[in-house]
């Protein structure tokens, strides 16, 4: 239970960190769209391991295959099957965590949940599965973008070091530096931040911001189903990810409502507010300003230090930190979190056609 | 679409502010659990209109009738349906904004979204909805009452007045006062300020806090039903929510992974951890520690002051605050959000008895 | 749990025979739909008790209100809420049943499932159920009214009476009689059959058979949800119902395939078939010929004789016939073959809007 | 949309005939389960063509892999998708008929419903999907097996020739001849029609008949998600099917209320019913007794003569018949049948574990 997400642009995901493969089956995509295998290559390579200094150096290179779905270019509105089959996977590397639950980890949770458990690199809890959200939501992305509507995150904080806020920043540029982050002050700042971090063998955490632009008016489903809820649950469902909010957010519970509330104008035809505190959501739906949300993320629980710990029978044990880990998770995070808001996104776009009577 | 929630102990809400009733269906509350009608009114009351002096002063008494599934006191596995009929409708008093959008209101994205809009009292989007949802949370607590599990939500945060955190809090003491804040001191500051925003005619934001105890360890469905995800979009679909964090929360992206990272220990046969930060889920799955987290409330959009806006046609309008309206909506949420998180763990629960193979 | 049907257009009944009322919720129906209550309350006249002397002599008027959900005559888009309050309650009749397990009705299995059972009248299992269906389907069929969809059943089969097949049939006559037969001949057979059973104090099955026009081609959702397979399941649900088949159904199995294949041809930019062995569905998905399935049902369970049984602490017992039943369901389950097939075809219509990129 | 399947053990599928592999993803597969790859081999052989001189001729293969969700031979609680390569896929084959509609396939209808289809075969409307199908069917038939159910499917009828009904039958003689009849006699008849009717380039329907034993009372989830009608919608579901009745079905229609009602009666604590026209399901609930159903299948469609139709222009153009296809559907629908089967029953009875109280 728990691995599909989505109404009319569903997915199920599949598959453990070294398992044979991991993967996605889209049900629901738009028959007729353009599949581009290069720009979901793309999508994986921005969150593939190995890809920076403050990265793990763990290689994966993460190539998928289209296993239906998909005829000569096309999506056929059949199920996209996608799979990444598993090449590094060092499985000996694990036994030595077979038996005891590292710190924060799921070991402890999914053993007493399933009485069973694929151990082997934390196994379906491994953020390795986001490599499958990541290429379902390229294709969503594919999808917004024959609607004009685009989708941009970015690293804002990393430790107490915090980007300037989005109107400021000129998003075409994250993708210049290795940390993702658009303002290069910052960015550099980020980077000597993790950096130390890692070679004191520990983890910090951080968050990633993201805009989505050209978001038409209508989209969400209240009362329960709210752009923002399901944003919401999106995020929460990424690891390591530890709290949401978007427009004012936690920050606006300090506001008044006279200083909160963002007035209406029309300019050309076009109904605008003045300011933005509701994050392009009222209601529950989207009202055409831009959508801004914030997604906190925790310090990466894998530590290259002892930490003590029991084991499945209940007596204390000491967890080694072994391998290759991220001393920082955003750099990685920015395209899941792309990829989760475009298949929520996707789907509330579809559910809005069946909205109104229409000829 | 969008009106219900759940998946075995599932729930479907109805009505408008102003119309006849409102009212939820449960389909899904396991057969034979005493349903105490008494208790579903005493949580009613805890959410009704007019109960002090920092809340609205409309006087709504929230009755409601149970018209199904019920049988001699218990439940019988049949779809139980609660209706509370409205009577306060003085529909009259909201002529004067039927063609205008009141600023941080639905009425713009509810207008483009469905063409039509039922304007009286906000329709559908008002809070008044989330009565429909404290009446089926009252059944889903009576049904974790009998697992022993206990949901206690207060208010934490009132503007920029702060209650200390929960470990060092009383919770028995929440309803000690009017604002449900356990701590008097904090307590009496918050309803000073939401008297003095209230003689401003303006209003102001607060965050509830909640904590749930005796959870046993295995609930939530991974990869993307995690219980926060869950519990996130329950707490992010009710009015005026704009944030969601548990455990560390955004805190947390400031610690290194060696401060935050929780250790188990075993005592009598239970396992623990020495410390909280994970807000008693890992992986997306209970532990058995106490679970917390934190909902993040705007300012109430309703002020009584003149606000520049537009009609529908686009022109410029003067929205005035008339009736009576909330200065802060965190007193009156606290129930709300106990009742949400109940209908999460109920529902999780429930998925958690078929988790695994039995005799 | 199982009280809800549809993704887009949905519904969720809930009620017992002789409970306070039956309803339901129907979350989806497009805004800005006309409501017809007088519509609607056509339509369940045509499924109420009462009505000709071939049918219950019970009288219940099932006179509904709607709580939500419309505003000025049209669908707002939110939930519509639609009661039936029941009157004619005579518990009393019921308590010589209270015990005992009626042979074929769902006592006994509802004791088993649920522990715990309204025996008034079946409570749940209580075809009165279906009331709440027609008031839902009737608005289903205004929906599909707009879009030239017109849904026509009838009872083709009383007994070992059968009328002509429905090529042949001028169904505008359906009306015209009160067992609901078009063919004049067949329905007078029909009527007397039934009126000798009902002296006898027995019941007799009878077969209703439904046909769709206007239907465009492209309607359904394979591989699971394919149009046939959704209207057998929404048919099945029915009470009483024991079999499903559609176009040349059980008949066709012993056909040749170079008989039953249904040739294509082009009409005046029409894409026909010269035959319809199809029913109008190929592939799980209507091709734009009319669709004609049937349905057969059991006699009622409940006779006027002493029939022998057990009672839950499984001594033998005697089940003694009374009160006013039916001695023929197919009648009046005529709207209720109508209402589940415009559920079925408006929900994938609304699906349908959905599965090509569009601009 | 479409190609997922159950609540709680939910299966999606995927793939096309001629593409590179099929497949399916299992969700809610109990933790724990055993699973028997040989089992699995076992039960798609007893549908991959090429088995007999009474099927295609054609030889897939058909071996599966397991990706996901096993961990050292049991079933871990998470996804499990399995997959089949294609290999024989001469897709040249199909080029004679990408442009034309085959009566009485799905060609017609997947262009105008997508606008866009892969033809080789069928692409995903080709029978090769049910493939998939039978190997989560063995998953679930295994999970079934722990709780004392089980399955059989034979065929009753092919073309006008009617096996004895089943309580006389020996079912543990269905695997004994090539037609999957229990009955020699019939089995023999029918081997020969379906050799003639092969000879004449032709084809024929037939029945496939369904038994469940030992299944507990309590199953099925009213009103809309009966046993039976979610029986029915899984049959219906599968490839070439046109009907589906249970217990009396079609028949039944005839008889009175006093011949049709089946008689409680206790034995050794046991509740049973004299006669089973109720097919073991009352209400909806399955009551203890033998489920029993029959399954209608047309003649296949694709037939080796000319046949006129169609292009998608509408010009008249001839199909031919080519390749290697099936006679007559039924002896390979037996495990197909067993296999949606299954599915129904595991999902019904995780369900069924959270509908009461319990400690």
């Amino acid at each position: 239970m728990g691995n599909s997400y989505g109404t009319l642009f569903k997915i199920s995901t599949f598959g453990e960190s070294h398992g044979k493969a991991l993967g996605v089956v889209i049900d629901g995509c738009p028959a007729g769209l353009d599949i581009d295998e290069s720009f979901i290559q793309q999508e994986l390579d921005r969150r593939k391991p190995g890809q920076s200094k403050i990265t793990t150096q763990r290689s994966e290179d993460d190539i998928f295959e289209i296993l239906s779905g998909v005829f000569e270019g096309k999506a056929t509105g059949t199920p996209i099957c996608l799979v990444i089959h598993n090449k590094d996977q060092k499985s000996k590397d694990y036994s030595h965590i077979a038996d005891k639950y590292r710190p924060s980890h799921a070991d402890y949770t999914y053993d007493v949940k399933y009485g069973i458990r694929d151990y082997r690199g934390g196994g379906r809890s491994s953020a390795r599965e986001t490599a499958a959200r990541v290429a379902a939501g390229a294709i969503a992305k594919s999808f917004l973008a024959t609607k004009g509507i685009k989708i941009s995150a970015y690293v804002s904080q990393v430790g107490d070091i915090i980007a300037p806020d989005y109107p400021s920043l000129d998003l075409s540029q994250t993708e210049s530096n290795i940390v993702r982050c658009p303002d290069e002050q910052a960015a550099n700042q980020m980077i000597e931040l993790i950096d130390s971090i890692r070679k004191n063998r520990d983890t910090i955490g951080g968050i990633v911001s993201c805009v989505a632009t050209g978001v038409p008016a209508g989209l969400g489903e209240p009362v329960f189903d709210k752009l923002h809820a399901e944003l919401g649950k999106a995020m929460l469902s990424i690891n390591a990810v530890k709290g949401f909010e978007y427009g004012s957010g936690f920050e606006g519970v300090k506001m008044k409502g006279s200083e909160h509330n963002d007035a209406f104008y029309q300019e050309e035809d076009k109904v605008k507010t003045k300011t933005n505190y509701s994050g392009g959501i009222q209601g529950g739906i989207s009202n055409g300003q831009d959508i801004y949300f914030k997604v906190a993320f925790k310090p990466v629980a894998t530590i290259m230090q002892d930490q003590e710990s029991i084991d499945s029978q209940g007596n204390p044990a000491t967890v080694s930190g072994k391998g290759r880990h991220d001393p920082c998770v955003v750099p990685r995070a920015v395209p899941i979190v792309e990829a989760m808001a475009a298949l929520v996104l996707a789907d509330f776009y579809l559910i809005n056609q069946t909205t109104k009577l229409r000829d």
